[in-house]
């Protein structure tokens, strides 16, 4: 059931979202709290419309969420937004001058309503 | 209050989404826990970039998140999950050969700091 | 670390996007509870395809979702909202007979696997 959300900033051109989403549900499957690698969904889109705080220079963002199912241990939170992190941070353009920011969220899903199933 | 977010990935050619939505907006609708109407706010849109697990094969999926004002019993809560399921699973397109995963999340919002009024 | 999400129904032409957003996080920005004006990062989208309620006539609506790291305390949360909502209701456009939905939304995030950093 996990679910990968990652979106960022449309001025990191040459982002490779392909590349970045396989080796990031590849990574989020590598953990062994993720049972079935059938579950994991990622998505990337670029943003085209943003604002980066109030100061002035060239800034850019690029944002994961990682939806699952509550009951993980904190630990485990941990070790999937690490893995996660390490895939942005290597993947992600920095073009000269701007600074960039990396960011990974990890969040519950509630588990009691939670429906599953296939067609 | 209830927000409701439909994403499903871009090779489920012909999925009717205004039909869906509609229908998904009246089945939430109709649920007792939900007050009024005009509260109910659907949206579907069609992810592009996405990724499926780590395995070969057509794959596709379709999922819906119901964000609700914290407060709703687990039995509410499921039969909505339920309610939406139904639909998604009635009106998504299953091409031959594709495995398409159905989910339906619910999400509490913080009642105490949400905002709503009308212009 | 906080991050606004503002999305509208697509029936409100005229909306003045980037302005809105400059204002909401200068809102933000300016709240005690945020350290660092850098770390807000505001979003803004259309929504092409939505469903409002079950009855007829013109509806729209604007959501703002602005998503902390947990910890705040719920005084702090409300007026963060409250400042969200009077930008979303001073700039959003109101067509004639037209019922506009305005609602503001704060998420905690998980503070513990919280990552960021900076490229």
């Amino acid at each position: 059931m996990p679910h990968l959300y990652v979106e960022y900033s449309a001025n990191l051109p040459g982002l490779p979202e392909q590349q970045m989403l396989t080796e990031l549900v590849s990574a989020v499957c590598s953990h062994p709290s993720i049972v079935d690698e059938f579950d994991v969904k990622g998505r990337i889109a670029a943003t085209q419309q943003y604002v980066i705080g109030t100061g002035a220079g060239p800034r850019g963002f690029i944002h994961a969420d990682l939806r699952l199912l509550s009951g993980r241990t904190p630990e485990a939170k941990k070790e999937l937004s690490d893995l996660i992190a390490e895939v942005l941070r290597r993947l992600t353009p920095h073009p000269m001058g701007m600074l960039v920011q990396v960011s990974v969220e990890i969040t519950d899903m509630d588990r009691a309503s939670y429906h599953k199933s296939k067609l």
